[in-house]
């Protein structure tokens, strides 16, 4: 078996895989290195099998709005067998066939950079093997879930994404440290499948501190509905879990101690670059590795090195890493045969990536919200909708609840973001997401009509609000 | 009460009254003269009731995708109720009190042009009132149901989309005749709630002719298996109903007759323009009012005649509509201010109208489809896409059936149009009635990431089909 491939990746989650393909559809050879499973967080512990949790409940909430619909309790083993089915039962052999057809080299193991061009792998049974490439290294080694530095909370062994998008059981009583997405989705589905007790603890305002502030309103206002305890400005001082798996106490900065039978720390990510070999290229461990707008790492001299997806800390998004790994494979293809590819360069990043929580309402966003376009020194004018006033919402259910924002560059008279919140919001992004990339000027936007009677025609209301 | 206006509208429907919106908001004043509700056929006998009859049987559909759910017989009562409150019970008082605040003034009867600027307005009890317009008179009378010359039909009183949408009890066994938008939309509607035996009788190929064929070929594959009867090809020849609202015979082309307990006709629209007056101002009966790109009627000397909406006959379709209407009095309030407002055109249909049809699956589009930009000329590549091979569709439900077209101008690099049919694909269509309509070249679609995992994740995946 040759050792020697133009490029080597190490890891293949969804953005490894895509620089393998890019790149192998552009002429080169390339091994992809994995130590888990082919298909990466995403595929097995993040965003597939928690939205196959999250589907049903989403899906129960808007038949609970439509009269005439009545359903049965959630099969909550079903649930659970389903996203068992999503996740291939944490098989990755339908991955390492598909990276076999791509065709690439798949090596099961450990990968750590070992100086310039080289990669040593070690094997589950202890072996080793050295790989060199001759164009280009790339690690896609992910992020993983950090773990605040709490007295008693490592010795707890909380939930993390991990484990809570792979519970075999519903806890009664979750506890949740964090306001961020795969808190809030993780909460609502724990809850939604039966947890008695969920009870989120925020350090800050409120939820989804990164989006535009009515997103957590809404959500944090659904949340209570739903019997959701959300605690914010609120500090995690201690916790003790006396037996493994047992019952945690969680001592808080005010109040008494909160009881829980589980615990879900989702309070940020860590890039999973320790131990990685960066030591090696002259790199620091365990940081994320800078990289241009090619994911080509800054300096690592000769260029030969980059990194994609969560493991460059650019956007820590499935979709985001892809879209890097497109970049990246194309690029590091084009130079192998002399080109600068330039129009291959990250270009979607600028503008602020899109994103979408899976929650009820379901929230997204693309583009920079009015407080980072302020900051960033664009003149903003800032028009709102109430989605609810839509016909098209109206008759998605009865008491439809949600919001939509857009943040106009009164300069260039261009939008800069847009947000939409509401129950099945998730598939109006890309609209934004195509107007905000494409710099689609306002009076031409006036033009592309929404059809009648779909949500969509917020974007008519939100140009009328403009004045337009 | 002042009977000379700045502008006079016949018609208020949501055309109409987006007109008299635009154009007060302009400066003007106006009056719009409505025989029968204020709001149109879309409020109470179209659009708004149709979806509301769809949207449990949609949901169903969904939810019986969804593993651990699991839903009741559908509560027809309680739908019907729902469906008369979106109607507002046909009572249009909240659609006055709007015309009203706009401010205009709303003129109840019959509206009949009487010469140059002059509208003469019969009421219910037999009163006249003349109306005398400063800047223009606008009409906005939509279309009715046309009735095929068939022996026997006109006398069998038909259904028609009015008594459909307004039906208070679903018949047994329901023939409908057409293959269109409203015919499938209202089969399905009528067979979701317990018609046992729904058949479809259609003169062409196959359902909705005027999009891609996939369109209409997965609609009928979900027909089949919702137990709904497709026959293409067929001609009705004669129709018996010897009692009224008895049951009817259809006889058919080919075949024995059908027996039936209602009978759908929904083979086409025709203008509402008889008995209008335009014989008054030099224009032919019953014909679509011919407009130029800014709505004012071609051949009428002064141009102070106007046509919005189903009545000029360009777009079917109550968004187009509302936009021409948009267009429409914008322009007659700059032109009365002597300003032309060149960039207030009808942009839109040029490119060809967005629609969406609410069947399950739902199928929408936009722009041309392939066959229609071969015939204008252009040199055209098609890129199709299984949108059951998208993350985001598997997560929605088992077995997701949807399909995606993009027609791309080779020349140009843009795209034509647009289809997808899918379970909710009504929400992706506006992302590609932005990209067609502002004419977004391929490379820019590019760096549009659709996230992950979202059904329009299908744009990436086009995209790389195509080559991207």
């Amino acid at each position: 078996m040759a050792d020697d491939f133009d490029v080597i990746v190490i890891g293949a989650g969804p953005a490894g895989e895509n620089v393998v393909d890019r790149a192998v559809r552009g002429g080169l050879t390339a091994a992809i290195v994995e130590e888990r499973l082919a298909g990466g967080e995403c595929s097995y512990w993040a965003c597939v099998p928690s939205k196959a949790l999250l589907r049903p409940i989403d899906l129960a909430g808007e038949v609970s709005r439509v009269p005439g619909l009545s359903l049965g309790p959630i099969d909550v083993a079903a649930v659970l067998a389903h996203r068992d089915e999503a996740v291939s039962h944490y098989d990755d052999a339908g991955q390492v066939r598909w990276v076999e057809s791509v065709p690439a080299e798949f090596v099961r193991g450990r990968g750590r950079l070992d100086g310039p061009r080289r990669v040593r792998v070690t094997t589950a049974d202890g072996g080793e093997r050295v790989l060199t490439a001759r164009q280009a290294v790339v690690l896609a080694t992910g992020t993983s879930a950090a773990i605040p530095p709490v007295p008693g909370l490592p010795e707890a062994a909380p939930w993390t994404s991990h484990e809570v998008t792979a519970a075999k059981v519903v806890p009664e009583r979750l506890a949740v440290l964090g306001g961020g997405v795969v808190a809030c989705e993780m909460a609502q589905a724990m809850h939604g499948l039966g947890a008695r007790q969920t009870t989120v603890l925020v350090r800050g305002d409120g939820l989804l501190a990164r989006m535009e502030p009515f997103a957590g309103e809404l959500l944090a206002r659904s949340f209570a509905d739903a019997g959701i305890d959300v605690r914010t400005n609120i500090g995690v001082t201690r916790v003790e879990r006396p037996e493994p798996g047992g019952k945690v106490t969680v001592h808080l900065s005010e109040g008494p101690p909160l009881e829980a039978d589980e615990l879900l720390v989702a309070t940020g990510r860590r890039p999973s670059t320790r131990d990685l070999g960066l030591g090696t290229v002259g790199l620091a461990d365990g940081k994320y590795v800078e990289v241009d707008d090619s994911m080509r790492a800054t300096g690592v001299p000769d260029g030969w090195l980059y990194a994609v997806g969560d493991a460059n800390g650019r956007a820590l998004l499935t979709h985001m890493g892809k879209y890097q790994a497109r970049i990246c494979g194309d690029v590091i293809a084009a130079r192998a045969r002399g080109d600068e590819l330039p129009a291959m360069r990250d270009l979607a990043g600028g503008y602020g990536a899109p994103q979408v929580v899976f929650t009820d309402p379901q929230i997204c966003a693309v583009g920079r919200t009015e407080a980072v376009a302020r900051e960033d020194g664009f003149r903003v004018r800032v028009v709102d909708y109430d989605m609810g006033g839509v016909s098209g919402a109206y008759l998605l259910g009865d008491g439809y609840r949600g919001q939509a924002r857009a943040v106009v560059d009164e300069d260039r008279k261009v939008l800069l973001g847009v947000t939409f919140a509401g129950p099945g919001a998730a598939e109006l992004l890309h609209a934004a997401t195509i107007a905000v990339t494409a710099e689609v000027p306002l009076d031409r936007l006036w033009h592309a009509v929404p059809s009648f009677p779909t949500v969509s025609e917020v974007w008519l209301r939100l140009l009328e609000a403009y004045g337009l």
